[in-house]
């Protein structure tokens, strides 16, 4: 079970909070909202359609994974989407100091690394740690195009003695990857091609480095299942999803421009991560679909209770009204220590009351034990919310325009540097 | 060298931004910001004195260091102020893979884990991996009452079986924490009693854990005097801290309720985090200095570049107008991959370029190299910057009182559960 609890958001508990009514004076774009993108279930959202559809590669990680227990370290080459889910599915189900575990309490599974920047020191740190022989890279990028991760594996293929120690998830026709791949005889996992990054956790870009590492990626399908079955009501009161959506646009059209989410489990802190760029990039948008210009889109941010209670909760309780606050708890921990094992609990509650005091709107997600099940649960709700969210807001939750100058200018910059240079002239006067 | 370029602050580089009379407006209010700060130097502000009044207390942390070396593991118990400087100088200074060295490239210097949580998981996770008894910790809270550190710390206590591997930084004369370490004999150091948690990162807080790991705590302290000489500058051309300040002061005067920090280099992605607790803590305010209902204070993120690029980019150069962006970048990487080693400076510049070009204000801090000293400079830039923002805010940077509430409400619900929880009503037909 998932629950969410949204009293907090309402005026009932916090002034200048959400009138029931407004709820109700949704519900026909709320309903619209729903069959709309169920309508695109079978066309263009086969994100829906993950936790059914993939009998079969699961039995291929399975299997491979099975081929691959040789293997001490699994890299992961990839950024954004190819990263982030991978690394906050991990710090949520496995031992928070996994790769600092001795082999045997690590039940002989390889040490995890996910490499998301081409900071050149940190390629160059992890060398100096693994044994790359025994290693697997894993190279995730569905255009097959991403600079960044191209970058990296072109180098750490001259490293490479075996092609056996390379495994590409990319687009099955399209791109560089799945070329290189072919010619070479890489191992190769698919993406969907109607499945866009921020929304590929549930596909073999995080499901076969996590099966490498121990999880149960059927039970987190499973729990995905048991979602979207929770999230085909077109009734906000019943669907959380759609509940979660109408509560965020209300909140954006009264003001507030920034969502915090605060889970109350340090394993859940990459969720977060995870969380802002599937929001960020799905709802930070210029255009509306009638082509109006419209710049919307809420700013997520990361914090993590009780820990930032002695960091952000000051700003939070007097700063500015232009947030709301998303609460996510677990009722049991599992593992204990002492009588500390409630005082984080404690806590959330006593924050939640403080901010509601005041007049701070926030809401709860609460799981009833943080595992593979819940958390499948948990971020297919996010990803469907997501989508209603962009519903209200009329926009396209599936493209990202705003990316392209930054990488045509990285091109410029890496094949005619001094004159496209010479475009950026600066003030001297403006820099100290 | 520490620059601050803030040409794409101004209206000459983005539609909307500041103008240059703007800045000459605010010459006299500046003026009199670095004198009020200035002046209380010698007072209550001692975290401007830090880096010039140790020379006794940098010796007994050598010292002491030199004395522990059997150690093998050092675990800081801290939150908020007590553990985020030493987290992002450890990530900043040190090996990214630092606790994951073997022993001999580690130079058998301890381990270091900062517990920063009250989550049961995550202390009872770190004893399945250290060895207690080969192990120092270091308890750290100010005012010794630290619910979430004296709960970790009581119990922590009951399994050692020696007092020489506790070791307490906390005030010299008040608090729970420096009665039982007198009583129990604990080596201890001190916060001096005007330096506040979120300002402590130069204070044996951050010091002693650093020196143990190698970190060279006089050159950082070298770094925060060279800065210190730079800012006492009363005109804004000249010194970067005043500059940061009015440039944030105008921005949020125009509505931008958002500051994103995003460093390009993954060593430095921690300091964001400690930069967060430092402006959110210190800005967000409710009063100002007469009494007046404000609610100020704008919402610090952390973004990462290159990795946030297919993250937040999207939201940053499409959503709405509400936010800057503060890039920090280095000169030069301490490590080189291959033709890697200059794409993650090619990618900011082309950020920078993009974002401008979509009309987003954004400034870049660049350092020579990242080191120490540089290091010391940035965190002592922030922290002059920050207490020169509050003065053009006229709001006071150095209390908390909104944390009060939570703190309140967590001592009632551990003493009297039932009764408590009946004040928090909720309508059921609010959750999901």
């Amino acid at each position: 079970m998932i629950t969410l609890d949204y009293n907090n958001m309402m005026t009932e508990f916090v002034t200048n909070g959400i009138k029931e009514e407004a709820l109700h004076a949704l519900s026909n774009i709320a309903e619209k909202a729903v069959l709309n993108i169920e309508a695109r279930r079978k066309k263009d959202l086969e994100f829906l359609e993950l936790p059914y559809n993939q009998n079969d590669i699961i039995n291929d990680i399975l299997k491979y994974r099975d081929e691959m227990k040789h293997i001490e370290t699994y890299v992961v080459l990839g950024i954004g989407g190819s990263a982030l889910g991978t690394i906050a599915l991990q710090n949520a189900l496995n031992h928070p100091y996994y790769n600092e575990l001795r082999e045997e309490a690590r039940c002989g599974l390889p040490k995890l690394y996910v490499i998301d920047n081409v900071d050149p020191e940190i390629l160059a740190s992890l060398l100096e740690i693994i044994d790359v022989d025994k290693s697997l890279f894993n190279v995730i990028s569905k255009s097959g195009e991403t600079i960044e991760t191209m970058s990296q594996f072109k180098e750490i293929k001259k490293l490479l003695k075996n092609s056996e120690n390379i495994v590409c998830t990319t687009d099955k026709e399209n791109g560089s990857l799945i070329e290189i791949a072919k010619e070479e005889g890489y191992k190769c996992f698919y993406i969907p091609r109607n499945v866009g990054g921020r929304f590929s956790v549930l596909t073999p870009v995080s499901l076969l480095p996590l099966a490498f590492c121990g999880v149960d990626i059927k039970a987190l399908l499973e729990g995905a299942a048991l979602m979207d079955e929770q999230c085909k009501s077109t009734n906000i009161s019943e669907n959380p999803a759609l509940a979660f959506a109408v509560l965020n646009y209300l909140s954006m059209k009264a003001g507030k421009n920034i969502i915090a989410m605060m889970p109350y489990a340090n394993s859940l802190k990459y969720i977060s991560d995870w969380f802002a760029q599937l929001w960020a990039e799905s709802l930070g948008k210029k255009f509306d679909r009638n082509g109006n210009t419209v710049h919307v889109g809420s700013t997520p941010i990361k914090t993590l209770g009780v820990t930032d209670q002695h960091s952000m909760l000051q700003l939070f309780s007097e700063g500015p009204y232009d947030k709301i606050i998303v609460f996510i708890g677990s009722k049991k921990y599992r593992k204990e220590f002492a009588d500390h094992s409630n005082l984080i609990q404690i806590e959330q509650a006593a924050t939640q009351y403080a901010l509601s005091t005041a007049e701070r709107q926030n809401m709860t997600i609460t799981l009833d034990e943080i595992n593979e099940q819940s958390i499948g649960k948990l971020i297919h709700f996010f990803q469907i919310a997501v989508a209603y969210t962009a519903e209200f807001l009329n926009i396209n939750a599936f493209d990202q325009p705003g990316v392209e100058e930054t990488k045509k200018m990285t091109y410029a910059l890496l094949h005619e540097k001094e004159e496209v240079l010479n475009r950026v002239k600066k003030k001297e006067r403006y820099v100290i």
